[in-house]
């Protein structure tokens, strides 16, 4: 194993780290925040010391690097810039208690949205900027954005990297460079992010409001900053954030298509058809459900449905309205939608659209099989033919997902809240959405748990994030071999 | 397809469940009860005839017999020996809804044990004897119990026929002859069933009780002839009930392995290290966590987590206490216990411990597979190698499991229930278990559900039951073109 390339790559990100807390460091400078602004400068002065430090000290590392150091580096540099990134909350005390800033932390990079806060309005400026800022970074990867930045030379590294952080059962390149690739990611994600400020401020929200919104909608995180989340917002701006969350939730690569006029291809793809399939279907069935509800008024049911459709589905969690209080019909499609989640190659978590495909074509592909047992069954995804690797990839991803979501439901379960709390805590922070149902819902939050309930809803949140093998390889002994 | 064969095959059927029934028309008989003596023998008869003409019909069958109509039969047969199976209950009126009475049925056979009863000791002896029969008869399956008492020439059919009834990823020949392996199968169950009897006879209860009490315990069904289940009988009753339950979940191979001696073959299988070390170490934490709940009383509290462990894990699902009451932790372990189910082979139902085994090494292999990229990581067990199909085999059972318990799960909700309801009620359908939480309690029953959700759990319990696929190819247009 290399540890000095590891070294060396956990540096650059403390460094940038740093650089991420300058904004939230002048925010808080210009709003005369003063114990914020101290709190997030000393976190800036620790992480470019350290980072320094580890860079100039593993700066000779050899090239050598393969799938492991990529699953290791992300799994470990998530969770050093989750530590140092929860500092500025517990210095300032405006979170005081650590494993707390640490949840809202890991709950932010991970665009997750789960809050222990149970009043967002007290906090400083500053610290709610870098709160949203934290689903921003966390949606695209950091570790893209070290790729599309930063120049490291030529090694095999950079594929490597780009997989064990993206999500989906597969990283589509577009360009033949991966560190085009992330580039044009990344430039993607910042006109898209750009667009929807501008129609926020349009709608009359404020700059810093339409920022924190834009940063939890790009990220699909959820993270807001009022107590309501988006419920006093006019339905204009609700509104804009629906279709922003949906556009977020897409792969990104097909918006690379678009751009080079490459329509049918994109318009034609399995995965996004699956998606809008989905997403409208649940909506009309919804809508139907909680017209009574609403008194009858269809234009506002059809607006709260899709609203809260568009916010799980895309795993954001935001929401308008109290959907805990909506039939059990309306409830149980949004609990399903939770571990469906959004388009592979998007910022949006669950187990994704595109293993969803994989997983049905194989269960076609496998009744023909028993009917017809010498035809040969291929699976084919957009025309191409899928890998054994990938399907037998995409297995193994569910049944560890499974197995995860189990022994957190277990654990959860000694806090003796109600089943349903404990089992759409999990769905939730396994699957990056933010809130759940009952102790759990949109008008509550994660305060009730226990410091142990929270920390496996943490594990659970970059779990879900970072699509379970980089952290399990990071805990397999086998990975810290040096000779191997 | 072989139609001719099929329909052959469904006369033999009936002629069987006409035989089947004579026991609950003697009882019926001697004690008397009219209305359901005339209900049984009415069903007899019809079964007789419709059976006779359906053989008589199709005599002349040809031999040629696949995968795909051993699945068909098993899924056909299974839905006609319900469907006359229910006609007792209806004609006298004693479940004067046919779709109830036809939940009960299936319910029986497919050993689930779910009851839309509310008033068990009004039923007449006749046909509380036949409910807790037809457990006894799904237990092994009947087709199981056709290949071993009928004699029906050569053909490669009977490796197909058993195939689509047992349950577990793949079937174990005993002998090299199927037949044989029927009949050997088919003889530990009775042994061991008349062993249980004895041991309850023992115990003092009555030898109408005896009987149907070990038909629940030996088909892992848990109908039984009180209301408060087995919550009456002595603790001595019901620990036989907890020890027999066990037995009847491990696989029945590895009881002919003790009946030849090879007892290390036997006790160093995977597949019951899995079985035992969940059952016992679940049994160790809700013992603790239940203790308080039961004044500290440690022995009544052992008594309890072994009965309830015992059987929710080999899906029987009798009771004793109404552990809906527990504590989350306990109720939590409970309804995973659902999930897990017992040994492959057996009576029980759920994923198998089998399944689980396999998909645990998967997941060692992928991560072995990701550190090493180009090492051979082949999955073995029991120190034999696990062919790539079975694995698959595994993988897509496992995907349409989940698809089709969402998809009930949201037909349930419908109705409004609570999400632990609904939850739990299809769980308790598709593993074969009967009660689940909640309104569907141990204490409950399912008599509040809708038509269309009795008939979803319907169909949920028989998919668990066959596991999936014979009742899918049956759905499938292609499985009944005549052509190939």
């Amino acid at each position: 194993m290399n540890r000095k390339m590891i070294g060396k790559l956990l540096g650059f990100l403390l460094l940038l780290e740093c650089l991420f807390l300058l904004p939230p460091a002048l925010i808080s400078a210009v709003d005369g925040e003063q114990v914020a602004l101290k709190a997030i400068f000393s976190t800036m002065v620790l992480s470019a010391g350290v980072g320094m430090a580890l860079w100039l000290g593993c700066r000779n590392a050899e090239r050598s690097f393969y799938a492991r150091e990529g699953f290791l580096i992300v799994s470990l540099g998530w969770i050093l810039l989750s530590a140092v990134g929860a500092l500025p909350f517990w210095l300032s005390k405006e979170i005081p208690h650590y494993v707390d800033a640490l949840f809202e932390v890991i709950s932010g990079f991970t665009t997750t949205g789960a809050s222990i806060l149970t009043n967002v309005e007290a906090m400083s400026r500053g610290l709610l900027f870098w709160r949203s800022f934290t689903h921003w970074l966390g949606g695209m990867g950091i570790l893209v954005f070290l790729l599309a930045v930063v120049p490291m030379g030529k090694g095999g590294y950079s594929v490597h990297l780009l997989r064990a952080e993206s999500p989906g059962p597969s990283v589509s390149k577009l360009v033949p460079r991966m560190r085009q690739t992330a580039a044009i990611l990344y430039l993607i994600y910042i006109a898209l992010t750009v667009i929807c400020v501008v129609f926020l401020l349009m709608g009359g929200m404020s700059l810093f409001d339409s920022l924190c919104t834009a940063f939890g909608t790009a990220g699909t995180g959820g993270f807001g900053v009022k107590n309501d989340s988006m419920a006093g917002y006019s339905p204009y701006l609700q509104t804009v954030c629906t279709v922003f969350m949906a556009l977020f939730g897409v792969n990104f690569s097909l918006y690379f298509m678009l751009l080079l006029g490459r329509f049918k291809q994109a318009f034609l793809n399995e995965e996004l058809g699956v998606y809008l399939g989905i997403m409208f279907g649940s909506i009309a069935i919804i809508t139907t459900n909680i017209l009574p509800h609403f008194g009858g008024h269809f234009r506002k049911a059809l607006h709260e449905a899709a609203f809260a459709v568009s916010s799980i589905m895309t795993t954001t969690g935001f929401a308008t309205a109290d959907f805990d209080q909506w039939p059990q019909l309306s409830r149980s499609i949004l609990v399903v939608l939770m571990v469906v989640g959004a388009c592979a190659g998007s910022t949006g978590g669950g187990i994704k659209c595109a293993r969803l495909l994989l997983l049905g074509k194989s269960l076609t592909a496998r009744i023909r099989q028993i009917l017809h047992p010498r035809s040969v069954n291929l699976i084919r995804v957009d025309g191409a033919r899928v890998s054994e690797e990938t399907i037998q990839g995409v297995n193994t991803y569910m049944a560890a997902y499974c197995a995860i979501g189990v022994v957190s439901f277990l654990i959860l379960a000694m806090d003796n809240l109600s089943l349903e709390t404990n089992l759409t805590a999990v769905l939730a922070c396994l699957n990056n959405i933010g809130p759940g149902l009952d102790m759990v819902g949109p008008t509550s939050n994660y305060a009730h748990f226990s410091d142990l309930s929270k920390i496996v809803l943490m594990l659970d949140m970059l779990l879900g994030r970072l699509e379970i093998f980089p952290l399990l390889i990071m805990l397999s002994p086998r990975a810290w071999r040096r000779a191997s």
